[in-house]
């Protein structure tokens, strides 16, 4: 695809990420997903209007495009994005394995903006003991016999 | 809170990933959200139900206690997993803010189970241009005066 197309999409997600500063649905981010040269998702940050801290544009588009395709894969999938994602987002886009992103803003332009998406790529890369977040261990033995039993299921999906 | 009671709670979360070796909604994980000893929100993977790959049990879990209490923050909030969180489910966290997380099987347990949290946490490291899944940055300039543009509201709402 040429850089004219991708920026073409990308116009999109940055249009998307405009519709919330009338809105106020959330934070001014907005995604699109698109497949063989069709938008076949889009969404804003609805964080606010769904008192949903996981609704993040990138997020949502990716609900949205798993859905229109009846998979909970994105293979074949572009993902537009107004800002580079956060690690939530990050995380969901490995989930979901788009064929590539392309992003608009970066953390650094975010950070300016006062998102604070740097403290959690921090705490991410801590042992879960250091993190701001107390984050506690126990019942290892127990957690462990489910997993010995799920391996046992013969026909278990991995993904 | 005694570890005891801890303990009680994870044992609801280990309880919802044992339903999916019976129900097959998606992984052997499961989650709780405890309020004054309440617990206000469970769930288990739904990833293969409903074709989502966000829908992990914590960020389920997380959303749905959202909902009940109205709110896109879990202050006075713990959180119970049957596994310590993938990345994803780590940025949700810090989205959702609950005072703390107890979680049972660990990555390497799970890495052991077969799920790739620890490609993501390395993917999530590197910088853009270095992941995995290709990654393209554009338009900076138009995505700053989005950014210029919130900034200039007078009642924007910082998360």
């Amino acid at each position: 695809m040429t850089a004219h197309k991708h920026e073409h999409y990308l116009r999109l997600a940055l249009d998307m990420a405009r519709l919330n500063l009338g809105a106020r649905h959330g934070g001014p981010f907005g995604a699109v997903v698109v497949r063989n040269g069709e938008v076949i998702a889009s969404a804003s940050n609805e964080v606010l209007l769904t008192n949903d801290p996981t609704a993040h544009a990138e997020v949502v588009a990716i609900r949205r495009a798993c859905e229109h395709l009846g998979s909970f894969q994105l293979e074949g999938c572009i993902l537009y994005t107004s800002c580079e994602p956060c690690p939530m987002c990050l995380g969901a886009i490995y989930w979901a394995r788009p064929d590539a992103v392309v992003f608009a803003a970066t953390r650094e332009d975010a950070a300016d903006a006062g998102f604070d998406d740097e403290h959690i790529y921090q705490q991410i890369a801590l042992a879960p003991g250091q993190r701001q977040i107390p984050s506690v261990q126990l019942l290892g033995e127990e957690a462990r016999d489910v997993f010995k039993d799920w391996k046992n299921l013969d026909d278990r999906i991995l993904y």
